[in-house]
């Protein structure tokens, strides 16, 4: 640690001051490089760190030079051979939340027909994401439903997926951002997660690891968000974009509503089978909040990429290239680059075999007025399709079927939720935790935009700011 | 931790709450009771539970509960059967401060003068003593340097001793408050230290098992205080007092000053010499404000013990004791009842045996204004007297002699201060610190009492308000 002392780092944070350069460096470098005979800072001393940052906080020009000092602790991404534009989407996590799986093959798409000089896909996904946990689900379960499909790539095998399919969907490699993945362990039982200074440099440094030109960050709003107020929500927002700017990725936020699981399957394979039929022209009632939020991430992407001049242009080109079956074709595509069988697909309700089923009826007529998504996200974790804790296994045919979305008229005796298991035993009490949660009222709810708040950087703004009323009604801040 | 669990607790505390009777209990006992089969809490979650409070605070109650989870965390000393009134001093740390070898003996004296029915002295004095740290001495390393001196006694020895003598210096043992061992070990490396909560209920929680009836604090200020504002002594003093109070121990704070070593001699053998000196009726100048400060400690403990009226008549009291010879007595018994060999008291400036001596001169005529007491203690620690960290050895014979107070005139050439040590090459920097921080001005400073405040509840500043104008001309908090 050079002539910086861990302790000084905690008693300036302590203390309330800002922490140099250097010493946010240091502190990070004696993280990475401790080992049983180089004992340059213990897990009490990080620990002291975490819950100082928590209490005090950290200005702009700390929080960035953390997230840089994390991002560069390990391997990190390079896509300048490739020459292309990379961009990629992150969700703070949601119930139902398969965006991934439909953007992934848009953006592919939209790169492969126009690939650079070199042969390259023009806009490249290097899409690293996570697995469930708790409440949430995690793209790489449920990628690992499609049999053969592996998402343990290195950043050698990133390159080269990337060149042939133009978007790789892969898990965090122990070598990528390893700060991140010692301050997380130790963050998770000393209760110093819920700092949005350490969510932002957690998130952001993983993402800018894999050198992006541009990203969109979906940071979820409403009962089923990580964040426990809209407040909350968007100062994390606010500092992801501020992060990600300062190191120079273009960067915007869109806030957007987690207040029901989206689309009609929350699980693992059940939401690869959702995904398949929409990439093939599908459309089921119940995806129709999921196409849109898919759409209009995708849109802010391809805006971002120069494909159009407004991100609303960009959602329409979205929806083209999904009903064109050109992001089928990128999925088949990318799939393959994988390993994963794409003969699956063929027919995907047929791979679905829970060995019990529940159906969840209304007790009254009226309206669906309210859920407390998260805990809807639990009962699909209860069913077998999340994990509470890291490590333990996910069922494959386990999850839920939304019958209705919030402001529906509900008949008495109407089916709510159909509940899958690979284990009867399992059903009895997801069954009672969805039924509490669910409200029907007398009256129809409030309808609201999918898309809350966006949040960008002036020059983001500026650029495109006469076309924004037209995304998805949302608010501009 | 039966159905609490300690990230709850940290929770609560980073969230600004207070916390429950029961969550403290619960950590602490978590914190005891854990071994490496029991996973109870981990060295991390502890830090994180150190940083919360040290930035969150903690209230009255929850101060009070900390202090006596920590207290009754292992062994706490009975003394009901000894049906005597128990009564400690404890000070935070300083230069040259010895009072205890002083006030021991003294309410010792005054506790045999009046036995109990049960012929028991009618005023004990358990006192559990540290050792020297950092810049400040510490009493048991001075005892120590008394040939035989056994300050290992278990609490069973320790009430015996008491029988006997009415006074007892001895150790910390490893089963009196093991949390604060365990929460110190932490704190030390990881930014925890300076907590005025965590430091009462360090310091109040080892002299609470001691089952005090009453506790008077010397709680420093000035340049050789350990807290680094006069405000925060304060404020430590107020919360050790409401602490102490709430335990049911009548609980007295003195502010005294600690802006030059305290008496003739500061090191280990020396300071035992100039008690043995003053025990035996020879008052060098050096040592007036040592005497006086003995005093006026002796004197509230007296009228807390109830043997004066007021602490004015209590420090008349103590001067009595000492001078008649009645303390020298005492302080003998002590001594021998702890297996001192008392004939090295006959002559103590014959066993004074430093392998290097140096005199530190004025350089120029004025007046002694100023001087960083902390720098003066750490030049004693330099010397061999003290221990930069726990564990080191200590010099019997290293110290420094001061020849001059704050305020005296002084000649170009007088002897400030003389240095002592076992090595030669020990002497160069301890002199070139107190040359540094020794300022001659050409005006005498503004004198100032060695009383700076007195902070006691309103019962005790009632039961003798209309006496304490007389004390050492403190004021009144």
């Amino acid at each position: 640690m050079s002539h910086i002392h861990p302790i000084d780092v905690i008693l300036h944070k302590r203390d309330g001051h800002a922490l140099s350069d250097e010493e946010i460096h240091a502190f990070i470098r004696a993280i990475v490089d401790r080992t049983p005979e180089k004992h340059l800072v213990t897990d009490a001393q990080i620990t002291s760190f975490l819950m100082a940052v928590f209490l005090r906080g950290l200005d702009a020009r700390e929080l960035a030079t953390l997230t840089s000092a994390m991002r560069y602790s390990g391997d990190t991404f390079d896509a300048a051979p490739l020459d292309t534009f990379t961009i990629d989407k992150h969700s703070t996590g949601g119930v139902g939340d398969k965006t991934s799986l439909l953007i992934a093959p848009i953006l592919a798409a939209a790169g492969l027909a126009h690939p650079t000089d070199a042969g390259v896909p023009g806009i490249c996904v290097p899409m690293i994401s996570g697995r469930s946990l708790g409440h949430t689900g995690g793209t790489l379960d449920k990628l690992e439903t499609i049999p053969g499909f592996n998402t343990q790539l290195d950043l050698k095998q990133l390159a080269e997926t990337l060149r042939g399919s133009g978007a790789a969907l892969i898990g965090q490699t122990p070598r990528i951002v390893p700060a991140d993945r010692i301050l997380y362990a130790l963050r998770d039982h000393t209760g110093t997660v819920e700092s949005p200074f350490l969510i932002t440099a957690s998130i952001m440094s993983k993402k800018l690891a894999e050198s992006l030109n541009a990203l969109v960050l979906d940071v979820k709003v409403g009962s089923g968000a990580f964040m426990p107020s809209y407040e909350k929500s968007k100062y994390l927002a606010e500092l992801m974009v501020q992060t990600g700017e300062a190191s120079g990725t273009r960067t915007v936020a869109l806030l957007t509503g987690m207040d029901e699981p989206l689309g009609r399957f929350s699980g693992t394979w059940v939401e690869v089978w959702e995904c398949v039929d929409i990439l093939r022209g599908k459309r089921h009632p119940m995806s129709k909040d999921l196409i849109e939020l898919s759409n209009i991430l995708s849109g802010w992407m391809l805006y971002l990429a120069g494909r159009t001049s407004t991100p609303e242009a960009g959602a329409q080109l979205a929806d083209q290239i999904l009903q064109s079956g050109d992001a089928y074709k990128a999925w088949l595509k990318i799939v393959e680059a994988q390993g994963g069988d794409t003969s699956v697909f063929e027919d995907p309700a047929s791979h679905h075999k829970p060995n019990a089923t529940l159906v969840l009826k209304a007790e009254h007529a009226g309206y669906l007025s309210s859920m407390d998504c998260k805990q809807a996200g639990w009962a699909v974790q209860r069913l077998g399709a999340g994990r509470a804790k890291p490590g333990d296994p996910v069922s494959v045919h386990a999850g839920i079927e939304s019958h209705v979305k919030l402001g529906d008229r509900i008949e008495a005796g109407q089916p709510l939720f159909t509940l899958f298991s690979e284990d009867d035993a399992l059903l009895a009490e997801p069954e009672r935790m969805l039924q509490e949660t669910v409200r029907i009222e007398p009256a129809a709810p409030i309808a609201q935009p999918i898309v809350r708040e966006i949040v960008a950087s002036a020059t983001t703004f500026t650029a495109t700011r006469s076309n924004l009323a037209g995304v998805s009604d949302a608010l501009v801040s």
